[in-house]
């Protein structure tokens, strides 16, 4: 590290993070912090590794890389429809990073910790060989019960979707290849490399939803298709999703099309869009849907339905079904709970 | 990674881990876990980063690194004089890394899980550079204010340390030379090798010691100089610690006079022994050392007390007190918690 001195630099990077919350007795600064739980907690835990899921090279600012770590981190929480909490964050710095780099780092997590009521109770730097956060949340319930997990989608369930598809699959083509961007306007362009790059954790969603008796939900990190297939085992259920009614990013197609790219397929396997893919009884559809409006988060768009049998399917228009490729289990970061079969 | 395919590999490293605790309602295998976790929580964050805090070529084996991951983690709790409950293993794992490598790692987690009554309710795995672990481990406890900090030492507390100190500098002396073995019986290299390779979190003695009124408590991760110092700088007291009276553990001397060094010094600078310095009101001093013995973990020990100014000292039996070296913020891992001046 550079001079500013270790003690001082970790100081001033505490000083830019939000430390308060309603329920830390005593934050950063102890062995260990302490909170007041109340009723039930979720608690979720996520990685970002320079190198496999982002590159500092490919567009993405150091502010960038503490914002989408921590909003990745907290879409766990919004899948779940717990109210976001705490959060502990573990930082591995390689030698030679600037200081600079990191209080920039800092500004990111601090900013989705703001906007999304997050105390930044707590963690642990040391070194590393690549720039690596390790994150656990923590959200609150008045009950476990209250919690929305995978494992409840009904026969007869609605399947609804917070959104649209494919923005941060269309973003990630345009880091990575500049020349892309002339395929869309300069605004669309910007719109879809921040999805890419800022994604929002869809926590009013999934408090609307869970308050409007969702009895399945799932964040999407790593498509749809692979998302939907993870609440069908979890719940012994098949979901069967019309493709004709994903809603899709504006310049997704035209994107997709500069690539040779189908932008449905895109839309359903590139994953990181972090929307929320619920399973809503159809007598409480309306309900989810002016609780989806007054939360003024995002859309809500009816996808499919919840049938007897097993696994999901994306139907598309002119029959068939749609082909998605898997995703490599240890190169991305689909979290332990994705290890269930 | 070889061919088991990865998410039957982490189906059967889940399989290792015990899942089921007391307050744990949904394991891994969701979005998040659901717990319930009574009045109070302290939680906290530790990381194992392959050759910043170990090296699988000195001696760690992969059952050694999961093991002193998750103890090293709990030694915190044990420091709040929480109960541990729950923990949650981020798992970064280099390309062409054997199963049986990750099998053997799991169990290493599990052992230290089953003997604290600790549940791995969930984690994250995903591709790193190098072997990386970043474990959150939370404790419980009736109310926030039965958890033990380091800000309650007040002048005219004893200091008291459960154990002995030099066991893990000694230890890793032995790993990185193995030719230093011949300075003690076969016996005693092997019990201070595991004093560096297999520590041991003293929760039953932490508890004792909240229960005994202990105004501050930390573990010495860092040595007993540097962590005494945190102590001290954030009740806003002194702490004299009496060379003389610190325990030293079994061979140090020797193995210490074989590198020429000091055993004392190695003792207080070396770190990584994992015992507990606390606070105690005179009066309360037996009551202690009645619950440490009914804990039957580990001895305790008076070795000093605190007066009013500021800083620690270690004074030296011939007078003067013992310079020991800092250690580095970034190289080893103190917790962000040491990032408190």
């Amino acid at each position: 590290m550079p001079r500013m001195g270790e003690f001082e630099l970790l100081a001033r990077m505490r000083e830019r993070l939000p430390a308060a919350g309603d329920r830390v007795r005593l934050g950063s600064g102890d062995d260990a912090a302490v909170t007041v739980p109340g009723g039930a907690t979720a608690t979720s835990v996520d990685a970002l590794v320079e190198g496999v899921h982002f590159r500092r090279d490919a567009g993405f600012s150091p502010e960038d890389v503490g914002a989408k770590a921590l909003a990745t981190a907290l879409s766990d929480l919004a899948a779940m429809g717990a109210a976001p909490g705490e959060a502990y964050v573990v930082l591995g710095v390689p030698a030679g990073t600037a200081e600079e780099e990191l209080l920039r780092l800092a500004d990111g997590l601090a900013a989705v910790a703001a906007a999304t009521g997050t105390a930044i109770a707590g963690g642990d730097v040391t070194r590393a060989p690549v720039l690596t956060l390790a994150i656990t949340v923590v959200g609150h319930a008045a009950r476990p019960e209250l919690l929305v997990t995978r494992a409840g989608a009904r026969p007869g369930d609605l399947l609804v979707l917070t959104g649209e598809l494919g923005g941060a699959a269309a973003g990630l083509l345009l880091l990575e290849r500049p020349e892309l961007a002339a395929a869309v306007a300069e605004e669309t362009a910007a719109n879809l490399r921040r999805r890419q790059l800022r994604p929002t954790p869809r926590l009013r969603a999934g408090a609307a939803l869970a308050a409007a008796g969702a009895g399945a939900m799932i964040d999407l990190s790593d498509g749809l298709a692979g998302d939907a297939g993870h609440v069908a085992a979890q719940s012994g259920v098949a979901l069967r999703i019309d493709a004709a009614a994903v809603p899709l990013a504006k310049g997704l197609a035209e994107v997709g099309a500069a690539v040779g790219r189908d932008p449905l397929e895109l839309a359903a396997s590139g994953g990181e869009d972090y929307e929320l893919l619920a399973a809503v009884p159809p007598e409480r559809l309306s309900e989810a849907a002016t609780r989806i409006g007054e939360a003024a988060e995002t859309s809500l768009t009816p996808v499919g339905e919840v049938g007897d049998g097993e696994g999901a399917e994306i139907r598309l228009p002119g029959g068939g079904t749609l082909k998605t490729t898997g995703f490599d289990q240890l190169a991305r970061s689909p979290g332990w709970a994705a290890g269930a079969p």
